[in-house]
This record gives C-alpha cells, sequence and structure tokens, in this order.
C-alpha cells in the first residue's frame, strides 16, 4: 500500500483541515509560519504531564520562532484531569494571558488533552482554533478526527462537549515510539474496528504484517492510521453529526465495549474493551447468520492472539454488563442499534439484538477466547 | 407595515428554525405536538426566579399535555446567575432526570435565561435542541436570533459560549406588558440600532409612532420586533460567525456603549448604554462628514428626549471610558473597527476613529443631550 503524506477533512464539501502525516515535528514550522504570516499571534500549548515531560520542550521551542508570545498549560496526566475544574483553569491562562479569537490552542497528547483543548478551543470566546498533535495510536486515529471534543462529567464520560473541528492534525509518528505497549495496543482496537466496519483490505494488511506492526515499523504503523483515518473520515463526512445513522457504525464493539470498560471500572483501557466487544459482536454476527465461520475465526484469533487484550476475570457476571449496556441504548433514542457484520469490511445496524444474543456469544468468548 | 407572523432564519442557505409573532402562548401547543409527535419525549423548562413566577405555570401546562415528562429548572433572575455554577447544576438536572439527544430545552424568559440555557443546550452530551420563549424586548431583537450563547466568566462577560442555534424561537408579544419600562427602552436602543444601521423605513416608522410605542400597542411592537428582527437576520444568515466583517455592524453604538456599560460598573442597563454609544457614534459620523446636521440631530434627539436614557454623572471620566474600549479593539484583532453611519440606515466600518475623535463627540453628548 502506497500512503499519501496527508488527508484532507471536510464539512458540507468544502475542506476544513488535512491531517499530515510526518516523522518528525519539523514542518511544524511551515505550518506555525503561514498561521502566523498575516500579524503578530499568540499560541498556548497544552499538554499533559507525561506528554509534557517528552515533547514539550521541542513544540515549545519551534512555536517561540513563529508566535510573539507562547504560554502552556500542563495538567496531570489521566482521565481523572478531563473535567470542567481543568477546563475552568484553561479559561484563567487565556484569560490572563490575553487570548483572542485570532490566538491559537495548540493540543500535545493523546484523547485526553485532544477532547479537553478541542472543548475549550470551542467554548473560549465562542470558538477559536486549535491544531491537534496526537501522540497516542488512539488520538492517530479515532480523537483527531471527527470533531468530536468534551470533558467527563461527574461519573457521565463525555457528557460535556461540542463538535469543534481542528484547523490541522499533525501525527508524528515518531511519538509512538514513547508510547508503552499496552496503549498501543488498545489504539489497535480502533483500527482493527475501522478494518472491519469498512476497508477488508485494511484487515488482509494487518494480518500478513504482524511483525512490523509489534516492531512499531514506521511504514507499517503510517499505513495503519492513515488507513484508519480514511475511513473514519468518510463516514464523518458523510455524517458530521451522528444524525444519518452511518456515523453508527463507528460504535462497532463499543455497545458491549464501553459496558465491560464500565463493570472493569475502567481497569482496562478503552481500546482493549472495544476489542474484546469487537470479538462478542462478531460471535453474533456469526450466529445470526451473517458472518461466515471462517471470518468469525480470522478475526477472534487477531484480537485474541495478537493484540493483548487483557483476561477478563473468571467469574464475570455477564448479566450485569448487559444490562449495562442499556445506557447507550438510552443515548440513542429507546432502540438498541447494534452493529454487526454483514462481512468483513461491511458492518450493518441491527435492531434485533436482544440480551439473549448478547449472553451467548458472551459465553462463547469466555470459553474460547479469554485466555 | 403589514408584519408576517413568522421570520424563517437559515444557515448556509437552509432553513434552521422559524421565529414566530404571536400575542399568546397558544401556538405552543402546535409545536410541542409537532416535536413530540414521533416518540415520547421530555422537556425542561429554563427560566430565571421572575419570568418563571408569571409565566412557568401556563408554559408548564401545555409542555405537560404533550411530552412524557417536564421538567423545571428555575434559577436567580440577573446576570449573577449567567455563570458555569448554573450550568453545572443544569447539567446535573439534566443528567438526574436522564436527558438524551432527543430531548427539548426550552428557554422562557429574557437573554440571560436565553444565553445561559443555549450554551446548556450547546454543550450538554455535544448539543441537544432547544427552543426560545424571549420575554424582553430586548430577547425579542438581539439574543434570539444568530445562535450566541454564553455565559459571563469571573467579570468576564459572555467569555465562555458557543454558537447554537435554537430550533425555535416563539415571541409571545403580550410578555412584554409585564416588562418594566426601564427594560422596554432598554430593548428599544437595539430595535433603534437596528433601524440605524440597515433599515431607514423602520426609524420614520418609529419616529412617528412614539406614542403607541410608548402605549405598548400590539402592532407597534410587533412591528418593530420584526422590522429589527428582519436586519438581524440578514446580517446573521450573511455573516453567521462573525468571519466577513458584515456582522461587525451590528455593533452599532457597542464599542462606547461596553465602555460605558463597564465604567458605571453595569449599573446602567446594556441597552440604555447601547443607545448613549449610538448617539455618540451618531455625532462622530457627523463630524467625519459622513451623517447630514439634520440626520444627527434627528436620532440624537429621539434617543435624548424619548427613550429614557440615564444621566451620565457630570464628572464623568471621558478618557477613562475610551481607555475601556481597547478592551473592544483586542477581542476583535489589533484594528479598532469603528461602525458609523453614512446615512441612517447605512452603516460603514471605519478604522480611522481616533481617541479624540472620540473624546470630542463624548463632550458633545454631555453638553447637548445628557439630561
Amino acid at each position: 500500500m502506497t500512503i499519501p503524506n496527508n488527508l484532507p477533512v471536510s464539512d458540507n464539501g468544502q475542506e476544513i483541515y488535512k491531517i499530515l502525516y510526518r516523522h518528525n515535528f519539523d514542518d511544524l514550522a511551515i505550518y506555525f509560519q503561514e498561521y502566523n504570516a498575516k500579524t503578530s499571534r499568540k499560541c498556548c500549548i497544552v499538554s499533559d504531564s507525561h506528554v509534557a515531560s517528552l515533547y514539550m520542550e521541542d513544540v515549545n521551542t519551534m512555536a517561540s520562532e513563529y508566535f510573539n508570545k507562547v504560554t502552556q498549560y500542563v495538567f496531570p496526566e489521566g482521565e481523572a484531569s478531563k473535567n470542567l475544574n481543568t477546563v475552568h483553569d484553561l479559561y484563567v491562562e487565556l484569560i490572563e494571558n490575553h487570548f483572542d479569537r485570532n490566538d491559537l490552542l495548540i493540543a500535545l497528547g493523546g484523547g485526553v488533552v485532544g477532547d479537553l483543548c478541542g472543548f475549550s478551543a470551542a467554548t473560549y470566546l465562542r470558538g477559536i482554533k486549535f491544531i491537534q498533535i496526537p501522540t497516542s495510536l488512539l488520538a492517530d486515529v479515532d480523537s483527531s478526527i471527527g470533531g468530536k471534543t468534551g470533558v467527563d462529567f461527574d461519573a457521565y464520560k463525555n457528557m460535556v462537549g461540542a463538535f469543534h473541528m481542528p484547523c490541522q492534525v499533525y501525527i508524528n509518528t515518531n511519538t509512538l515510539t514513547t508510547l508503552d505497549e499496552r496503549q498501543y495496543y488498545a489504539g489497535m482496537g480502533e483500527v482493527l474496528k475501522s478494518a472491519l466496519i469498512k476497508d477488508a483490505d485494511l484487515f488482509t494488511y494487518l494480518l500478513n504484517n504482524k511483525e512490523l506492526i509489534q516492531a512499531k515499523d514506521t511504514e507499517a504503523i503510517q499505513t495503519m492510521i492513515y488507513r484508519s483515518d480514511l475511513v473514519k473520515k468518510n463516514v464523518v463526512e458523510f455524517d458530521p453529526k451522528e444524525t444519518k445513522g452511518e456515523r453508527a457504525k463507528l460504535n462497532f464493539g463499543h455497545t458491549l465495549g464501553h459496558a465491560i470498560e464500565k463493570y472493569m471500572n475502567f481497569k482496562c483501557l478503552h481500546g482493549e474493551c472495544v476489542s474484546i466487544g469487537s470479538t462478542i459482536a462478531s460471535i453474533i454476527s456469526f450466529n445470526k447468520g451473517y458472518l461466515s465461520q471462517d471470518a468469525c475465526n480470522s478475526i477472534c484469533k487477531y484480537i485474541g492472539e495478537f493484540m493483548q487484550v487483557p483476561k477478563l476475570p473468571e467469574d464475570i457476571d455477564i448479566d450485569g454488563i448487559i444490562n449495562l449496556t442499556k445506557n447507550d441504548k438510552k443515548a440513542d433514542g429507546k432502540l438498541l442499534k447494534f452493529i454487526l457484520l454483514n462481512e468483513i469490511g461491511d458492518a450493518i445496524i441491527d435492531t434485533s439484538v436482544n440480551d439473549s444474543d448478547m449472553k451467548k456469544a458472551f459465553e462463547t468468548y469466555m470459553k474460547d477466547w479469554n485466555k
């Protein structure tokens, strides 16, 4: 597969931003120069304590050459920081430094940084520009496309948020070398999901290139990120605000994934739970006569043997987890829209999946694949 | 002037909502029925303590007939409530009542209620629908069009916000009968502004119908609200997010108006300060050779003699107020874009207005019109 070094993303037929695929931060200079060409402007680099310790200096040095003023806002790493208090403190930082509508926020980090910085950009002065510099695989393939921003509210994930597009996404694949293994394979959960719902060739690529993927080979990484982004871009461009149903297909693996995530008290990573959810959804797809036995096995084997998903407790309360899916149901109207696979690369929305379908497939998963 | 009973507002060429002009709440039933036709839904009526005491029962009774569940969220009246704490409490109310993306918020009240409820709707679950039932003249002609929502942050007005369109605006002009005189004339400040920048016929109408306006005659009220809304609709449709400059014309009277508002520690109402700012901007327009002496006098006289603007202190610090306009400047880039009148009904954006232009006109105002 030959992979372009950028991917344009449009809204309503109009290009809004490009995702750039690079191996270093060098081209940020070009972007900063262009952005700042007209007049002296300010930027604020928003990051978490972990990512800041790795990359803040590089990005800050580069920004300082082109912006009139560069400030930094760093918060403690982890989902616990993704709340309105952190947003509040960021507003204060921006106000104290007289940020106006022409200034820029830079989200340097994983999904938490991107979501929080994006929401702050969406709501400060009714919206200012921001760019994303994702540093995790999950952020590369998920949170950096589609304009969803938000923070958690009490125990509720992403309860408060807005749709707000970045004006640039700069992916430096080299940052993945500092990502720990578990986070890396969790990110692959979303890559695999994209392949399964829309891109059979990508699934074949993932099957055939396990060693390169494991070794974080630059070209392999770039290939899977680009192809995965392409799937999401096409869905999001067609259904930007989840009003047409099409965007629901991106929730493949997520109905049970979210429920498992909650049941495990967020001790498993989001991407890991999505992978488990994808396995069970594939088994349901087979049980319902859509997916072939071979295809289903191929998916289960890839996830179960290659993707290092955590082992669920043997005494897991399957009924309890199925009950937790009712929240997803509620959030989407009154009907549970379950995403199944007609075949690999072809997702369908099914409203007939009931509790016993889920339970049966979950039991198969626990017996055959929970290792 | 014959006035239609509704005004459609579009975004990107597509109709987003209608503003309905009515004399009672009867037609709300039709809307509620339509909105709720597909499935059982919930709504939350958001209001302040003052407006709730007047109209909550009516609206609640009507909503209860058509919605599965109706909740109310009432906060203490006044600008002091327009902050993130109130939004936070409203989120809690919505979460506790399991509001999802298909449910509806109803903003029943003036600008504070509309701005706060709109911002909550914009950010709860990344955006849910809301309708506006404005109950003040200012809300009828200003905050109910254009999709600007927001709250104050510390001492900064509307610092945090979002663009989020209502799905309906229901103006019951009869609610203005309970509006106190001062609020009524303050609202007229924005009506007059719309006339001055875009609609010379409306200005003539305002001049010729002082008695009817004073008596809050239903037809006169509806005429001035509709014509004023029409001006704002046309500007906002052309420049929805203040990126083309055209929307800046709506800031006529606001540069000095905001500064006076701040200088007076918000003891004068927003609309009153806009009226004073409009007078001074008209004098600058005359001094710079745009507006005729007659037209300028006609404006100053209308505001000074009919509109009951408060008298500013004789020892007011004009230089201090002019300094306060620098904040507006900052928020709009580096150049002060001052809105002047070429003639009545024709606003222009002027970047040559300096401190001494403002001072000279302000002194004329204090001498001739501050009574």
